[in-house]
């Protein structure tokens, strides 16, 4: 079969290798239908995830049907529809059973496109199988879910559920790229009074009004503390949401919001920050960091299917697998190409 | 009367000053039968604490007698035997309202000995009477109930409950001073399955083993995290508290939590820590900072009467009122003299 | 002044009566510029609230003027519009504390219209002003916020939030009188997958369908739990609402729900319920029961200021004060006029 | 090899029956060592569970060695010792996934001696075993782990925990039969203010004090209600807690409970019971009801290895299982024998 290789930094291609097959009893082949690529997807190309080695297959985002089941599966069959997440998990450990899948001790968590061979691939062997794929609706077409393999729980279990936005609520989110704009998105399920992104880009700003923030600020340029505490009578956000993963983002999410707040951090991290306790210790402040669990995917596949959200939005350009190595490139040059999120569909039209 | 006054940093004097009156119809006037001094005094004393200005009454902590109340008070009478504590209510504004007093914007919050004169005194004026003081029941002593003016609902509200112990849990508490030593008396409320004290004073640990730590670590000598991973099959802590209110306490303490852990920071902070993003983004803690709000003092009376909490062991000291100045003197030499709480009677015999 | 009095089962009249005045330093008196009547009005009339004296003045919903204070009042000043609610808080007791103030002991809770003189009238006395009165924003209307005094909160508060309604859910709402409606609307407020409005009218059906519910069973002639086990793979809504007050609609409320769903009741019960012990023992099911606190007003003003809400939706006929017998009469025959709520403006004229 | 089995009502016998064997790739067959009787299996024998068909094998409480593992068994082996509970979780459906594993869809639930052969035998096949069964470690005997398959989860998950025991609460407990006592024992976990036992035997009542209740009531000659209100200054019990599973015991609990109370369901019941809605429908009660999950069974077993749980005081009688048709029959006559609970020891001596 095809995939997409990652052979060191700054090296990946469109390979042939060799056909998935079972492995444990709890595996499903999947051919794949429907693909994406992931900012996390060229963190690793940079050489930033040490752990994933060259000759891995990338991506962990994708829809596909059935292909073969192991001995040990139950809960799906050959032919099934069914999107594949970021997140396995092993259904056993005592982080599964209390649904922190992300935690997973048996072997799952996130491992596709980084510990083994991931989707974006024409096949893909997937472990857990019971624990770990959703069955897609028959109404519900491949493009329609595929973000629910990642950005969409990411922003609402990360963001917006570990910070408890709660109807009336102002929300500032810090950052208006796709995690971000999928934190507005999935934040709207609890009708906040309002939603206040903040970036340094206007056409990222842009965007996060087109999503339905109610207010942007530039903090190029303005000053996003004044502004929101201006707009909330001196006591600043009730839950602020760090979708960047940058010291400085992070330390304007914790000065962002009034006593007894809420700062959910999901920005990936590279460096530590400074926690001004000097300021804070005293303000009844939450803050909480996390890895996405998708115990909310069947939840988000029932607000897709009844028209709750619209996570197709997010696609702005579309490929066919053989465009693989392009799709790359348009993605990874997102502030020229203008680049959300691209689909890779098997054939090229979507499904 | 007389009373203990600040008069600038390193300054302090037993003196004879005005009586004090009812000013708001909200006022109650107390005679104090029992006081006692607090860490937070000596900051001051030391000149941290810059809106305390020279010639205020000192003090947050005491129980005394209702000498007289003002026009507008319904819920206590002249002769009633009431606790006063270092938090303040109005009562009205939207945290008192949801029991965040601790953060009241109507003119309360923490003021006794920091914004207005203090309960290092005979006498007192106490502010929103109705919202901010609590009946002693008959059958408990003024020693018996002192503590609970601060330390113990600190400990509770701010380390205990904001960390959300919970039974079978492993508790790592980093600190064992006072406040250290009274998260571990609430904490057991809970039944954790193992509380493990850190401090760097082997006179500390034995105290936090007294008052009911299962595992004391020195952490000048031992590696804590070491200790704490090995107890708990190299997950960490199900929860850890903080009790110092210095950078690497608070470092330790998000270090010595497992995935999905809970830190409560209940220390005082001069100055800002190092939070590990690029090491906890992914590892789904809660973090908490908070000042205390006294909500829960109601039921630690209830606890106290039921016979749940010994909260006189804390008392190493007593002294007479016009014993105050020595009284400082024993507290402030704590490594020296052994003192935990020292406790002022008005007659110098507790009641 | 003029005022509607309540003269015994059956009698009620437009009368001048004495002008109130401040009796506690705590009280206002309000100049009432717009009023509203309830379903529990007619309950009144009807001699079902044996505790509500003949020389009652009615009501427990108005916004005015205010236009005395007391000396002990501190938040509100004369010339301030203010909404007036169901709710009294006294803000002192242990249920006050709580924010349960529809419990309050210190002489607050259903107080208007029922044990004191209440708001359909040209003036009234407010006990508790401070705890008890919230502030109109200048950019809404009297008829924006009047369903704010009891319809609205109560609706989400004992429906929507004891039944902890969730984005993704099916809710299942048992009546579609005023306070279904205000169920269906604020019920939105958290993106439920489903609204099925259950009810036996069609007429209120239509309503509850153009306020939202996705979809609508007349239980006259339609087999309500078997439309809703085939909406939900035969499990039962995750939650359902009780909103008439009859036993059989309580009955079928717990009948809807599926394992580990919740019942919150909202209606006002005049006799005893069949719980179906022997069929919901193991089902792991949670039922509610509750009187507004209101605790939500502050919150569902935010909303309604924000045009999250649209609570004048709910106005089918105005009429001035002097029409406040002919507003009764047609409010009283509902079936008839097809009135939902009627208001009635001082004036005449909305403002 | 021997074991129990029930052919049809009032009709039992130890029987030679065919030796379990492996069935499903997630099954293991476990040598059982320790076993016990509970009063379901009464229920059964009465006919009064029509599910069980004749021929079962009862049982649902045991400790056992691992004999055999099925293909797709991952983290249980031969020869590891392991506690087998009342239910059994199939891990993949939506109410395994959020650990209500009492509502199993897939095949678990109550399944031993009940719907499959139980465990009062020599041998047991126990399905999804990587999902349903518990190691025990090394330093716990058969006896002290034993109680933990069953009366101490049910008491603390559908009683304690739901009941929301918090410290400090008054708990009422109506019925001290063995859940009862087991209640106690748990809700002590929150350090309740008092715990009231409520029955009808002061043999029971007796043995409600020696587990920790502070107050007795022998309902049969004392009013439960009138006396509680006297300890709970006329507002009611926190929480009550139904431990009987009769119509009457139900209502007594939610008489008892204050406003805001809560009352947690734990008895089975086989009729329905009347709801005093016109009492209750604006007291903010919450109801549960709830079969055991056993989601908190690990931290129970952690409670019992810290000595924080002495769980083998249940236990009156001991017998091997030779003597099982006699342990039967005094554990059916526990009002002559006094029998709580009897162990059955696959030697006859307990380890």
């Amino acid at each position: 079969m095809k995939a997409l290789v990652y052979h060191g930094p700054g090296q990946r291609s469109w390979d042939t290798v060799a056909d998935p097959g079972i492995v444990d009893p709890t595996d499903i082949v999947v051919r794949i239908t429907c693909s994406t690529i992931c900012g996390t997807d060229l963190h690793i190309l940079k050489g930033d995830v040490p752990e994933t080695v060259p000759g891995t297959v990338l991506g962990h985002e994708a829809v596909g049907i059935v292909e073969e089941i192991g001995a040990g599966v139950t809960s799906v069959d050959v032919g099934d529809r069914v999107l594949l997440s970021c997140i396995s998990a092993c259904g056993r450990c005592r982080f599964c059973k209390q649904a922190s899948y992300g935690q997973c001790l048996g072997g799952g968590g996130w491992i596709f496109g980084h510990l083994i061979d991931g989707l974006q691939a024409e096949y893909a062997r997937v472990p857990f199988a019971d624990n770990s794929v959703h069955k897609v609706p028959a109404d519900l077409t491949d493009e329609q879910v595929l973000f629910l393999a990642d950005i969409l729980p990411t922003a609402y279990e990360v963001g917006v559920l570990n910070g408890a936005v709660r109807p009336g609520d102002v929300v500032a989110i810090v950052g208006a790229g796709p995690v971000g704009l999928a934190a507005i998105l999935t934040a709207r399920l609890y009708t906040p009074g309002r939603i206040v992104a903040v970036d340094l880009a206007d056409t990222r700003l842009q965007r996060a009004h087109d999503f339905g923030a109610d207010v942007t600020i530039n903090n190029g340029r303005e000053d996003a503390r004044a502004l929101i505490m201006e707009l909330t009578d001196g006591l600043g956000a009730d839950v602020a949401i760090e979708a960047v993963g940058v010291p400085a983002t992070f330390e304007l999410a914790v000065d962002l919001v009034r006593p007894a707040g809420r700062v959910a951090n999901i920005g990936v991290h590279g460096k530590p920050a400074t926690l001004h306790l000097q300021r804070v210790w005293d303000r009844d402040l939450t803050i909480t960091t996390g890895l996405v669990d998708t115990y909310s995917t069947p939840t988000l596949i029932r607000l897709l299917a009844s028209h709750h959200i619209d996570a197709q939005r997010f696609v702005t350009h579309r490929f066919g697998f053989d465009d693989f190595m392009r799709a790359y490139d348009v993605f990874s040059r997102a502030g020229e190409t203008g680049a959300l999120k691209v689909v890779l569909n098997r054939t090229g039209d979507p499904r």
